[in-house]
């Protein structure tokens, strides 16, 4: 079973990252980004479990791990 | 005009912050997680532009900036 989790900083939460990204854009003559956010995905394979638990799973492992849910929202698919 | 970025390692370069996460929610008693791999997501606003200029755009700043193609794979979705 796969599946997908995504990061992202929460609304009002400054991304000095994707600041630095836009910035670096512009300097290279790419122009046109009104902005980045830069947050994590990861790639999750799960051995045999029913639907349920696969994501009980996942979302004991985004709160208790994988984010910081004072300044970020996580989210998450289970494929098939 | 909204875009999202995803960076992932190639399949074959070594993950060691998957393995981490992997490693500590096993300690933590969450087991079943097979793999975790980590990679980047971004959250682009772009100003006004045309489809294939927004395209243009996007993978220029993957393949010059925001991805190291030697490891790293990107691709990219455009809303709407």
């Amino acid at each position: 079973m796969k599946a997908r989790i995504y990061v992202t900083l929460r609304k009002g939460v400054l991304d000095p990252q994707g600041k630095a990204i836009q910035r670096s854009l512009s300097h290279l003559g790419m122009e046109g980004v009104d902005e980045i956010r830069v947050g994590k995905f990861m790639e999750v394979t799960l051995g045999e479990m029913t639907r349920p638990d696969a994501e009980k799973l996942l979302d004991d492992a985004c709160r208790r791990l994988i984010a910081n849910t004072v300044i970020e929202d996580y989210r998450f698919e289970i494929e098939g």
